[in-house]
């Protein structure tokens, strides 16, 4: 069998390594279009470092590609596809083309940022493709006024990172509060607070119309604000970068490749992964376009083992997502309460409590649940320790559908006590029962 | 409501302090037959603190229940129950009576050790009686030579505290491996592995037969050896504390008082709970005696969310034990492999992993499934860090049914990499499915 991937992506380099370990007899060849088989962005490095000088831990799937039997061609882009001689042709130094049996799209993601006027510039760096070594370019070493476009995860990893480069860091947010896919205006502003704190300049509601190149430095534009920055850091607008494929008439209005539960698009032998296909989002027949580091891994190694013939479902994303910003570890897993209240009446608890003896609230938890039935419907955590695993553990509850109080009363090892986060959890899915009046 | 709990018992306390949140109209009393409140030995005092010095985190219910009204006896012990009454008759310092609308038994567990001949000497300590200030004890701060007789999880945990305070100490265990409730013999290899390096003398398969009183010293009998020690510690042998309701003819042949899903006893608005009951292990119909601290919490509560008609019913243990053992930290849940191939055809996998980047081996897991369907039975794991977490999130599935294959592909939070707990979960659970040749 002859394997070819497309696109060294997290998500291609996790299928790549799955690959090898079940079929030992076949070949299997990645298509880089950059020129380093590591494309992966520093936003995304420093995503995976949670504390500064530790190996990013990406490197050991790195690592572990070099040691096996793959081969790859970096500096080659896919031009197109054809499916019936299931044959791709790259464009690299030179035309070529390659033969495949089964085929992996990972290409993963870029920032689009079309709905920005002057957001193509060149000095305009995307966070996923142009900062692989963001530390060396030219422009942003020299700037010292740094515009980031976006708040949500990526940009408040990057603003951080910058301002730990000693830049003086604007974020602009079209929306009212941070990373609104995660969280809610509440906990947000616990964030908020830390970052204007550490001196960063924030501008919600800032949708930005238009970047000026004037000079040597840059225009920010919004709607009622103008701001002159050295370098322009585009954070937000994720799509998938599947051009390759547009002339075969599969893809989705957004872009992305629609697939069944087994990752196969409708192209035979042909699967698609990570950022260039939705998910269902906590139930059937509910996709929605989650560019996750989780995602990437878990699509990559399915599509492996589909390879042959079907065999593991994907099951919905929970949207499950964890980092660490401004001091503050945060997790969120499944709907905000402004997607829940979309489609029920919800009832929402903010339980605080202490991690410590001294009795800090350093453990901020929202739960949001079904007013009617108690069901879980999303979950988010702002704590001074990392405490993501809390949250790791409501997955399979939450996809199933289960209750605050059958969920509190789970046979979680707890010991009682205030500074325990299992008796937190516990206690808080118990207030979230008696805020319902059970 | 007049709500009576017996017993200040770990799940007793959890009891009164849920109660008195959900009925606040109610009165409740507490009926303690030792001399405090704290009626928690120090073996499982020094359970709840990871670390030393640090405030056991079980004071903070006792703190609560203080700021709480509460009424309690303390040296009042419940020689006999009128159910027709529904009444309570005391010796304390003189003979009283008590009646109630609910009752709560939650009297607890100690040490019996009937089997043993002279294990009822006064100087043989039971580890759930006698050691709530074993540090002041007199006979056992002279001794020197240390006998602990049980290698379950009290007597790791006390065997640890003897060294630290400089005794010499012998730990006697009837089976062939330590905690065989919880561990299988691989995994218990390296703790004994780690006692016996720390200068702890080891009696494995020695069956303790008879304790002989001589002079100032006492003498330990087993079918291959004898041992001349200071002090017994009785740390085998759990037993519920049910006397008081033996002339009811309720109580199971071991001790126990059978309840149903509610907690609910044959006896009207008597409930019980913690080490008094059995709980079913895993799946409906196979009660078991589980003296675990989740468990106590747990059925405490649930007892206190029932006594105005049945609310919430319990849901089988998974039997989650944790602990610190001798630099290890050690955690299992379900089946051992030497219970479950009892059932059915097992698989069993040893997974080996690294937490940090030298590459050291302080990861080990091990995962019992059912050959034919690759269902995850149990799980232990011994770590140099704390990563009890990860099987946190196997309660449900393990609870479930669900096999290696489904939990691996669960939208858990991993990013790549050797080092990332999270991940070894993952791979573990894809080795046990190749293992079954899926």
């Amino acid at each position: 069998m002859k394997i070819v991937i497309v696109g060294a992506s997290l998500s291609g380099l996790a299928a790549a390594v799955k690959s090898r370990q079940l079929y030992p007899e076949s070949s299997i060849t990645i298509i880089e279009k950059s020129s380093q088989l590591a494309a992966v962005p520093m936003a995304l490095e420093w995503l995976f470092k949670s504390n500064e000088g530790e190996v990013p831990s990406y490197f050991d799937l790195l690592e572990q590609l070099k040691t096996l039997q793959v081969d790859y061609f970096l500096n080659h882009e896919v031009q197109s596809i054809d499916p019936a001689q299931k044959r791709l042709s790259l464009r690299g130094a030179q035309v070529s083309q390659l033969s495949y049996d089964c085929l992996i799209v990972a290409t993963g993601s870029t920032q689009k940022s079309h709905y920005i006027k002057g957001g193509h510039h060149p000095g305009v760096l995307l966070c996923k493709d142009d900062m692989v070594r963001l530390e060396e370019n030219p422009l942003f070493v020299r700037a010292k006024e740094v515009a980031l476009i976006g708040g949500g995860q990526l940009g408040l990893r990057l603003s951080e990172k910058c301002q730990s480069l000693g830049k003086h860091v604007h974020l602009f947010e079209a929306g009212e509060h941070l990373d609104f896919k995660h969280c809610d205006a509440d906990m947000a502003a616990l964030l908020e607070t830390s970052m204007v704190e550490s001196g960063l300049n924030l501008y919600l509601s800032h949708r930005v119309q238009k970047i000026e190149k004037c000079h040597d430095h840059f225009l920010i534009l919004t709607k009622s604000a103008k701001r002159s920055v050295d370098v322009v850091l585009m954070c937000a607008g994720l799509r998938p970068n599947t051009h390759f494929l547009e002339d075969q008439h599969i893809l989705a209005n957004d872009g992305t490749i629609p697939v069944n539960a087994f990752l196969e698009t409708k192209l035979p032998q042909v699967f698609a992964v990570g950022d260039t296909i939705k998910l269902d989002f906590l139930q059937e027949n509910d996709p929605r376009y989650l560019p996750l580091i989780n995602t990437a891994i878990r699509t990559g190694e399915i599509a492996a083992y589909n390879l042959n013939g079907p065999r593991i479902a994907i099951e919905p994303s929970v949207k499950l997502v964890s980092g660490y910003y401004y001091g503050w570890f945060r997790t969120a897993i499944g709907m905000t309460s402004d997607e829940a209240e979309l489609f029920q009446e919800i009832a929402v608890i903010t339980y605080k409590g202490s991690l410590t003896h001294d009795r800090g609230e350093e453990l901020r938890m929202k739960l949001i649940v079904s007013r009617e039935t108690g069901q879980l419907l999303g979950a988010q955590l702002l704590s001074a320790m990392d405490c993501s695993y809390l949250l790791q553990c409501l997955v399979q509850p939450i996809r199933l559908g289960m209750t605050d109080l059958e969920i509190a009363f789970q046979d979680f090892l707890m010991t009682v006590g205030q500074t325990n986060p299992f008796y937190h959890l516990h206690k808080a899915l118990l207030m979230s029962a008696s805020a319902r009046e059970v």
